[in-house]
Parts: structure tokens; sequence; C-alpha cells
């Protein structure tokens, strides 16, 4: 059936290839338990070829734990980074940020944030082009004191070691900032972009009855057709699917579940990216770099 | 000038009084230092008024955490209430959702979440009108197994002791889901909270820019202008200004600094229903009666 499927389009020679994974992890199924026996699903086989460089990266639309779990598992993580965060591009007034971690690890300590925030850093250069990174550590005041016990000893630790650390940033500036990277642990990371996400959908929706209101609306519909899908196109979520789980000795991308093809080729996009700007050897040697310093 | 000001209005007999403050808290002022020096500000002043039952409730849209300590320091918390949250309404598809803690508090144990799941029940009870309120916990997933070892904690406690718990809630529920009380940590949710104002203020520039893009969309804004109104105001974000301080002994609500007149007297609305609801007499009996049935 997948080869009728590809029958019906045409791919550079030699580029695809098929392999089979006979077991399937669930939706709600504890990663653990799937690491532990399901040895034959996409996500293992996947994360396999990656190890075994018969492919440059892997994308999957499975279970996001369970994925992390396995990816973790298989490819372990680059030296020096010791737990893998999931980072992702967000829409921004002007351009975009990288968030990260997105719900990797809940709880985290300075070092692992500073980690974060250095491969954020290596990536914000490599791949979106930016010299001099801006990087911010999400909080809830500019004030140094703000914040946690973690939050606020990551704060001293970034202005050590993190070129261009802007300091403090808060919830609003993800969306509406000016830094380039934002780090966070993944219990308030998680929580955070569902947040926007729930909220873009809510507008989303209420934009759509409004219009859908009277006749009037409705003609007005009609005339602002323009208007409304050029706005569609600059804030289509679809543009940022593809979360990377960075910090692994691998290129590993998670697709939502949901994802279409224009969403899905969006994630194979980072996946490319990830892979052709080797970012993971230049995390690799930022890494040598600062850990050499720390012990000068 | 108030008096001048004043008198080119009309009030009911005898509702207005004058009360001086001569001192000013700033806005990047640590609360400690406001709470020990500045003995005559507008923060202090009111508090001490709601103190000594002069008025019912008091509003300001001075620096929160001085507002916070201060209001914690003259009012005291009520009995069985260790720390106050700071909660506000938030719209949502069909509905509003109260969620606490927005800031107050950056370490939360699972009593604490529990005593802020007790005082949102009251809430969503006695003011929003909702018989049987849904009660959910912020978490990073709906399974019982995720997220840090407080959040876990606080979920068993809530099945044991809060009515209509209806288990873990994700960010995207704030907005976009069917609880009507969420609660979290001062942490997580001052960064949630901001992060859907961001996103919020992000978007409705895009729908901007994107009407005044060319001549043919600007044509288009005219056409959809009674749609556009009509969204903006069921979006408008000052119908939510009013973030109250719960648990105190006594009404106080903070207002955002940058109010103008309308949202500010939805702060008013809100202390007002706080007062006249008697919430706070109803948070006590509740706690009461939660702390009768644990130790029996």
């Amino acid at each position: 059936m997948i080869r009728d499927e590809l029958a019906r389009h045409r791919f550079p020679e030699g580029r695809i290839s098929l392999h089979p994974a006979s077991e399937v992890v669930g939706m709600g199924e504890k990663p653990s338990v799937a690491l532990r026996t399901k040895k034959d699903s996409s996500l293992r086989v996947g994360a396999n070829l990656v190890r075994d460089g018969v492919v440059d990266a892997f994308v999957s639309a499975g279970n996001t734990g369970a994925l992390m779990a396995t990816a973790k598992f298989v490819l372990k993580t680059l030296p020096g980074i010791d737990r893998p965060a999931i980072a992702s591009l967000l829409p921004r007034v002007g351009g975009q940020t990288l968030m990260l971690d997105l719900g990797a690890n809940v709880d985290c300590t300075a070092d692992h944030l500073c980690q974060f925030a250095l491969m954020g850093n290596v990536y914000a250069r490599e791949v979106l082009g930016v010299t001099a990174p801006r990087v911010g550590l999400l909080n809830i005041g500019q004030e140094e004191m703000k914040g946690n016990g973690v939050v606020r000893e990551a704060g001293e630790r970034f202005r050590q070691l993190i070129p261009d650390y802007v300091g403090n940033v808060e919830g609003t500036d993800i969306c509406f900032g000016d830094v380039d990277v934002i780090v966070c642990d993944g219990f308030v990371g998680n929580v955070s972009l569902k947040s926007i996400e729930g909220v873009a959908q809510m507008l989303a929706l209420s934009l759509k009855e409004s219009f859908a209101h009277s006749w009037l609306t409705k003609l007005g519909y009609l005339a602002a057709r323009p208007a409304l899908r050029r706005f569609r196109a600059r804030v289509d979520h679809r543009k940022y699917n593809g979360a990377m789980l960075l910090g692994l000795n691998g290129v590993v991308v998670k697709s939502h579940g949901s994802a279409d093809a224009f969403a899905f080729s969006h994630a194979i996009q980072v996946a490319i990216e990830l892979a052709t700007r080797r970012v993971n050897e230049k995390i690799r040697s930022e890494v040598a770099k600062l850990n050499g310093a720390g012990n000068s």
C-alpha cells in the first residue's frame, strides 16, 4: 500500500527506502514500557537507522515521551549534555524565537538550563543565521531577585557562561519580545506553549464567529478575504511544526500528531536543517570549549 | 485637584471620601523595603482602611509585590490559608476560567495548591454562580503520572478533598477548555498568563497589519468593521482587569497599571462582587469544614 502511494509521486533516484516496523506505541502508553517492550515500533526502527548512519535524521509523529525515551536510549546524549531538551521555533513579532525545554524535563537544575541555553545559542547561530543570538531566561519578572531558587542560580550561571545573555524575560516576550532563544524547564515551557496554542485557537474561533454573526458581517467577510488570508498565512501554526529533540547524538524531530502534509513538510525541513548545518557537531564543540574553560 | 475632578461628576451622597497618602512605592521597589519604609503609601493607607472596616474593599494599580506584602502584613490571611494567591478570570470559549496562583507564590506545596483550589471553588460558586465548579490542576499531560512531585502529590490531595475535581488540565485548557477553575503555582501561572497576553498582542498586531497592507485590504477593512468591532468587544482584555488577592482577611484587588477608565471599572466590579457575595466568609467556613473533616 505504501509502495502504491509512493508510485504516484516522483522522487529523486534512491532517496526513498522502506523499513518495516511491526509494532505500534499507543499515544497513552508509558514511555518506559514502550521502550522495554516495543522493539520493532517505528520509533525504535527510526532511532536505530539514525544510530547506524543509514539515515541523517528521523521525523516521527508518535508518542513524544516514548520517542524521547527511545531516542535517548538508542542514540545517547552528546558529550557534556546531561539531558536532551525539546525545542521549537515560535512566531514572534518580526521574527522567530527558539524555546526550550518544552516538556522533556519537568525538574531541571541550573546546569541543565545552562546546557539548554548553549544548545539554543548554537541553533540560532547555525540555523537561524543570527550572529549574536540574544538568550533570555524565562522568569516572572525582569529583576534578578525574581523567581525560584533554580532560576536565580541559572541566571548567575548564564551571566558567566552564555554569550549575549539578556537576563530574565517574561511570558509576554515569547511572541512579543526581541530575544532569539528562551530557556525554561520543561514543565513551564510545556504549559506556556500550550497556553499560547489555546488562546490562539480561541481567538481564531472568535474571529470566525464574529464574521458569521449576521448578513452584514458575512458580507464584510467577502471583502475582508484578502486581508484575512494574509493574516492566516502569517500566523499559520503549521509553519512551526517540528519540535527538535536537541542534545542527542543524532537528529530526531517530532511532528504534531495531527499534522497535515504541509505541516509535516515543515517538520522534515527542520530535520534537514539540523542535519545539513551539523548542529550536533557544533553543540559538541561548544560544550567541549565551555568545559575546557571551566576546568582551566 | 482631586476635589475639582470629583466635582465634575455626580456620586451618591456620602459614598466618596478622600484619604491622603504622602508616600509613593515605585514599580521596581522591593516589596519588603516598601513594607518597612513606606508607611504612608496608598497601598498601606488602603489596606489599613480595609482592616479598620472603613471600606469594604481596596483596589490598587500599584506595585503588585508591594501590594501583596502590605496587604498580607496588615490584613493577615484567613484562618487555614497559609498563603494568599493572585487569582484572575480569563476568557474561555463559552465562558470564563478562574486561574490561580498568578504570581504571588513561586514555590508551592501540595497543601498550598489545595487551599487555592478550595478558594477557587468558592469563588466560582458564589460569584460566577456555577453550582458544581469543575476544578483542574495545571499539568503537562492528562495522565496522573505526569508532572513534578508537588503536582502529583497535589493531584492525590485534590482527588480526596476538592469537589468536582476533573484531574489534570493542560495549558490549552485555560482558554480552550471546559473547567471553571485552574490551579497552579505562581511561577507557572505567571508565565502562562503572560504567554497568553504576548501571543494575543502579536495576533492583534498581525491582524491590523494584514488589513493595512494594500488598498484592497484597506477597502476590506471598511466592510469588515462590524465583524471586527464585534470580535474586539468579545475578546477585550480590559474586561478581565482586576486580579484578586484571595485568601486575605479583607478584599484587595489589583488593577493593571496601564488600565484606562473602562478597565479600571472592571477591577472595581471584581472588588464589589467579592465584598457583596461575602466570598471571604465562605472561604473561611469551607476551610473550617475541611479541617474539621481532616481531623475527625
